[in-house]
């Protein structure tokens, strides 16, 4: 596979994460797939490190998928080994051998049972991972476990991804330096509920599991499951939290401690960050779109029909040819199936009124919008007239590089 | 807008369909928005013919749409204006202002009343359609009327089709030869539950308007509404039936009569032929490709995940590279929120068992299964293994040329 050209939405820089207590990690070339970079990831977590996670909703998960939904309830954690390259989806019983086998030789590696251990795959489905490949790989990973640089097991990670991607976020709780780091990879088979994504957080605050199971379940919603590249769903999708609780502050045990809010917050900040890093590297992606719905019956039909408008390859591959192409945004908004009345209908790209009362808007500029199209940064505004409801959901345009990407990805 | 290359798909030859006893029509340059080319089309029906028809379950249905809506029960017809380059969706006021003009000059010139007057409009959306356009030209179609030739009125009413679609039937009932002609328009925005496809089906069957309605409405499922090209839904859809009653033969006046099976079979076989058409003009495709689902828990399901295939950018852009990446129609399999066991699927790719129970098939042979994909008709059936469920879907590649069509269509 020839390497893509890296997204002109990539950020200039990376942020340089600070150490989290309790968390130490190396990467390896295992050779999966990818020739001369690294394709494993090992990360170790001190005893006490409690674990949340969100799934994919796929029918047909991958055989790690199937392992950590498997390991969750037991909210504790040790270890966590990535590989990219390969998906270990599809791939029946010596999926699960190799599952198995990949958390017993990481497990050995670590000093913990294999149910401490977690494990993501990513890329390739219904090719079988052969396990052997991690058997020498995690040991010489365990010997030189390190707490730095973060952007070692954002790289790791990668398939098609053109960055890396990381986001991290210091808080103060009860005077204490509390560190949350996180780390995604994902570029297409993305859509809302999760996607061919992986992410991974982890904390030095004491918090109990199921209350971080609780938090990443809420804002995972305005982050990972509002953005959209292609509506295709992944078998693989998995976004875990680790916290260690090194922090020295009194953990947090329950929703109703006021300071899960606080903690809950700069979560929230950080999955949002990576979500956005990741539609910014959708694949062919040019242009990032925020499509708002507002006036909606209710919240939730107000995000069926930003997904609509989102997911639309009309609306996106006009959004690619710098289009103000509204009238497929009114396509969108009637296809989705949820309450509208065509005649309240207004539509803002950007600050620029196109459309109102259900027909072209008094005033419209059409060389202003065509402007405005040529921007980087594109915001698309629904407003119903019905109700209260609002979402955003966020997403990139559809262009030849996605085809280029997508025609020729397995050979 | 640059002329696009004819699909690769298109027909060899197009059928030299009879004339339709009670049917005339003539085409004309309204200049509505090409040049050099037709872009009206008016149709004139004898007295007494009955009209049955389909429409778009868009929340934002055109002007055109619900002026058909309103008109439909009244089951009789006299006359049908159809443009292209303008949808008149929309456009407010002026919108329903303009399809009741439009509806006045054309019964002026047919000699009818405004309600008998069918209309359909396809092109960009939001732009107001001038009903003036229409005034002398209607006038000038009524007066060269003709019954042939019927490539004339399938070449008025495209827009980015590469080729006109027409079908016909000829069968014998009674003892009596009875013509089915149908033309058709569409290549973009298509997607099960009608497309922006507008499509006129007339015949000179005596059968009573609610008959013709319930035969329409049941073959449109396992075609029209059984194709996908990206799936976006127009507002705009429009399937219209004709019937002059003009064959003689005594009428068909209920779903009881022995004849109305036969009739609806040639009906379906022409509504087949046509959204096939649809289809292999799909914009940018270089491959039909037929997805079967079978063994479902429900028809209804077999359907959800045939469709959840079809519509898949990750799975149609494989196909356009000829990468036999069943791994996609997996992941596809899995997202469509149907009952599905990932242990039991098995995939083919035309007869090529390439995945087993949950698995890669024994046996599966590469070179074979990418010599396939290098066909213009691909199959892919996918058997779930838990009923009796099935149904198919049919759909094209997604190429660099949708990208390409849909990323300046507006300028």
């Amino acid at each position: 596979m020839a390497a893509h050209p890296v997204s002109p939405l990539a950020p200039k820089t990376y942020p340089d994460l600070p150490p989290v207590r309790g968390v130490r990690f190396a990467t390896a070339e295992a050779g999966i797939k990818y020739k001369n970079r690294t394709d494993v990831l090992l990360m170790a977590f001190d005893e006490g490190t409690a674990a949340a996670g969100v799934l994919t909703k796929s029918k047909c998960s991958s055989a790690a998928v199937d392992w950590c939904r498997a390991n969750l309830p037991g909210g504790k954690a040790r270890g966590l080994v990535v590989n990219s390259g390969n998906a270990n989806a599809f791939t029946g019983v010596k999926g699960r051998q190799s599952v198995e086998m990949t958390a017993e030789i990481a497990a050995r590696a670590l000093g913990c049972a294999g149910s401490d251990i977690f494990l993501a795959s990513t890329g390739v489905i219904g090719e079988p991972l052969d396990a052997n490949k991690f058997s020498g790989v995690l040991d010489q990973c365990a010997a030189r476990l390190a707490d730095g640089p973060w952007i070692e097991p954002a790289k790791a990670i990668m398939t098609t991804d053109t960055y890396p991607k990381l986001s991290g976020a210091v808080l103060e709780i009860d005077g204490v330096e509390v560190i949350i780091n996180g780390i995604a990879k994902g570029s297409g088979m993305i859509a809302p509920d999760m996607a061919t994504m992986l992410s991974f957080v982890v904390t030095d605050m004491p918090i109990a599991a199921d209350v971080l199971q609780s938090l990443l379940a809420r804002h995972v919603q305005t982050s990972f499951n509002a953005i959209t590249v292609d509506s295709d769903t992944s078998t693989s999708d998995t976004l875990l939290a680790f916290a260690t609780g090194k922090a020295g502050v009194d953990p947090i045990t329950s929703m109703d401690d006021p300071r899960a809010e606080v903690f809950g917050a700069a979560l929230s900040d950080v999955l949002f960050d990576l979500a956005i890093l990741v539609v910014r590297d959708g694949e062919g992606a040019t242009k990032q779109v925020t499509v708002n719905v507002e006036g909606a019956t209710t919240d939730q039909s107000a995000f069926r029909i930003a997904k609509a408008i989102a997911d639309s390859p009309l609306v996106k591959t006009a959004i690619a040819g710098e289009d103000a192409n509204w009238g497929r945004v009114v396509m969108a908004v009637g296809k989705a199936g949820e309450p509208a009345d065509r005649d309240k209908l207004a539509i803002r790209f950007g600050d620029l009124l196109v459309a109102k009362d259900g027909e072209r808007a008094h005033g419209y500029d059409e060389a202003a919008t065509s402007a405005y199209m040529k921007g980087e940064d594109l915001e698309v505004t629904v407003s119903l007239g019905l109700g209260e409801g609002r979402a955003s959901v966020y997403t990139c345009d559809l262009t030849h590089g996605y085809i280029e990407i997508n025609g020729d990805y397995r050979s």
